[in-house]
């Protein structure tokens, strides 16, 4: 059964040689999928260790993705190809394994990026041979590290028409790159900043390295607590500045109302804290409804906007801008020099070309067609659930904030779902403190109503599984 | 003459009024290039201050490039047009005006970019439409943090010919992201690092921004001082890293010796130092030597090599790779992540494909001619000019380290041959302490051999309206 044994003389804890053998024995593929491991007893009869050294091993394997339990049966090979670390698909740190695995025919809830059947290929195709032709070797030469000048004109037109007013426009490759500029140009170790809980993991990962002290305030249907964030403002001195995602907040999709809006720039203004306002879903409204941002009303100039193209063009193009306060705008321009001296010529023209021409208006009109469509499919394949609850009904954005009931674990759900067929992202990737969360996000970006049908299906399939062996112990309690 | 008053009430020192003033005027086109400011004494009566107070504002402008001295003669405005700051083209920080600056028809020896006539653009705009067409979507979804996977193969390769054998790449948004990464990877602040006099402003400025402490110890014509390089080590413990550029380095342009490489190498296993090789300008011999550099003989896994493509192919393309340690490889995937998520999948798979089909070694052998040309070219108009000495014979790279005599600043001289219409670098750019120094840089990467002879005949004027100052002083003393 085991082809290792545990060696009580090294200075290796017994049970994290157990975790070793075990993991390594999975990684080589020496069990089936499904496999079912020993009892604790015979395992620890056959390792002559202590049981309580197996019930350790056994708990990190499963809390690493490399077992499943079922409650009074016992424990399960997830997988004999997962890789070395879990993986949450696409939101911070993790997304790095994303990259390398190979989900194969899993259908992917978790992306929030566009498939890529809905890139414009033949305009941008279009449009990067225009510039390669009327620019020649200017589109390989240094760009100006505050953008190309054109597109920076373009983008305040574009924000104009959001009501926002700027000239203050800084490019960027992609948001990422405007959270770490972000980071260097206003944090040192130590310094205080507050996120919505829950909050999209890159950005907090990021300023995070940047040694930022973070602070997280609960969100609710219409905005931050903001109670909790008054007194906690009274409470802690020295706060940098406030992370936000108020239109089709990720992971939620709530928008933060008006008031609550005016509010926090009124406390901004006060204490003489930033609002780093990342906006990267408000193009993707269903109904009539543009919803404005913070920026737009920022009279006082605190909010750093930041906007992404990935969401609402192509991801791979990285290319994003910030709109800053005055104040600001040299440091950035210099921090984005010292970071990678500009972003890369050739995207930057052609999808300067590619917006001038109005392309990009009517690229908008076309997917947030294509998304409130997904939307309410998606929607209707969930409300077919029962216990499956939509916790914010959303009107934009790309995904659904699920709520599994309170005794589920979304992240030994997410285990089952992915042996299933379908991958989403647990709650707890979302939040800083990395509690179990019967929360998750699932998002249908990237898969077309056909997948939306079978990959609902196979969450079912996990859903009614995961019931099954609550009810299985029912009895026993 | 002059369309402002000194208030004596206010709480500005009056100097810096007067400064403020004069500037303002200047920046405000009040003036014609080259105009005689009032003497010292006429001015200190027409603004009603003391003639120290002039003095003091004269030097200030003089010292920010608003104004240049005659010795005997006057103050007299450099141009209507400079720009805010004072400029040192493309090496560091203060690149960032000079791509805002509109030099006009000065001749510019300052940048080391090569030019855009010699970039390949048909075969890349080929590679570009090749990829696109082969890979559709997949151009624009989000590519491997790690770099595009047949790029990376595609760079072993390519490595492999330069005797280095490794596959723990990474690819990069330029050298400049490289640097940026390895500041976060190894440096906490106040950590030591240890770089060569002279040496790259961009490197020095992202290692000081990232916290470092930095040494430098003194070049010598093949190589560091060694001596010093260990006394220092025997003195600062917890040295992080050595940042060297070994072949044709930068401003200098020359290689260090295998002797000293070897002891270089040795020292770093010895005191567990990693050793960041720059290498940007190898390919650029002009000779039968293809000299080796430091990786290929780095058998103990400490040299963190970078190779940018900005110097010998295009710099808009934004790319360059690292070459790491095995140690450091996930770390910096992570980090790269966390920067900006990937490099441009377009801009990746296009310049792979240029490079799969061999395009990047004809076109490395193309430039080879033609900067050897410049170079000789060069060589014989610098050698026109008495008193002008070249510091070290290269073979190789983009440029020549000047010594101008020892009286002579070269950031005056800068200012004057700028006035003539051509510029460079001065000495001091290159160093950390930034004293007034003999030495400059001219560079041949961005201008032809017509171009060279003009700038070469604007710098010899310039010299000699020097020299000739000097002259006049002379009967003085």
């Amino acid at each position: 059964m085991f082809d290792f044994k545990v060696e009580k003389k090294t200075g290796d804890k017994l049970y994290i040689q157990v975790f070793d053998g075990i993991k390594k024995m999975i990684q080589e593929g020496k069990f089936e999928r499904d496999h079912k491991l020993l009892t604790i007893r015979a395992a620890s009869l056959a390792l002559s260790v202590n049981s309580s050294t197996i019930v350790k091993a056994y708990d990190m394997l499963e809390k690493e993705g490399y077992l499943y339990k079922i409650v009074g049966s016992g424990c399960y090979v997830t997988s004999e190809k997962l890789p070395e670390k879990f993986h949450f698909e696409e939101e911070g740190d993790q997304g790095i394994n994303y990259s390398q695995l190979d989900l194969g025919k899993v259908i992917n809830f978790a992306s929030a990026t566009p498939s890529s059947e809905l890139f414009p290929l033949k305009d941008f195709k279009d449009a990067i041979n225009f510039v390669l032709e009327r620019d020649g070797g200017e589109v390989f030469s240094y760009q100006d590290p505050k953008g190309y000048g054109p597109l920076r004109e373009e983008i305040s037109r574009y924000l104009n028409k959001k009501e926002i007013k700027t000239d203050n426009i800084q490019i960027v490759s992609g948001s990422q790159q405007a959270i770490d500029i972000i980071g260097k140009m206003l944090l040192k170790p130590g310094d205080k900043i507050i996120v919505e809980g829950p909050t999209y993991a890159g950005a907090v990962s990021s300023f995070k390295k940047a040694g930022a002290h973070i602070i997280t305030i609960p969100l609710e249907k219409d905005g931050m607590d903001m109670k909790k964030l008054k007194s906690t403002l009274e409470k802690e001195r020295d706060v940098k500045f406030i992370y936000t995602m108020m239109n089709y907040h990720n992971p939620t999709g709530i928008c933060w109302s008006q008031i609550k809006k005016e509010k926090l720039l009124k406390i901004a203004s006060k204490d003489n804290i930033f609002i780093v306002e990342d906006d990267c879903m408000s193009e993707i409204y269903y109904g009539e409804n543009n919803p404005l941002s913070l920026k737009s009303i920022d009279e006082k100039e605190k909010v750093i906007y930041i906007k992404s193209f990935s969401k609402i063009f192509m991801p791979g193009l990285r290319l994003a801008f910030m709109a800053l306060p005055k104040e600001l705008i040299e440091t950035a321009v210099s921090v984005k020099y010292m970071a990678d001296i500009s972003s890369s010529g050739l995207n930057q023209r052609a999808f300067h070309h590619y917006m001038k021409e109005g392309c990009i208006y009517s690229h908008l009109d076309s997917i947030r067609k294509i998304f409130a469509q997904r939307y309410i499919y998606m929607k209707e394949e969930i409300q077919k659930i029962p216990q499956l609850k939509i916790v914010y009904e959303a009107e934009g954005g790309l995904f659904f904030w699920l709520k599994i009931p309170e005794w589920m674990d979304s992240e030994k759900f997410y285990n089952l779902a992915l042996k299933k067929g379908v991958s989403f992202l647990p709650g707890r990737v979302f939040y800083q403190k990395n509690d179990l969360s019967p929360y998750l996000r699932i998002s249908f970006a990237g898969v077309d109503e056909n997948e939306i049908k079978i990959g609902m299906r196979y969450f079912r399939e996990a859903f009614e599984e995961y019931l099954g062996k609550r009810k299985a112990r029912l009895p026993l309690v």
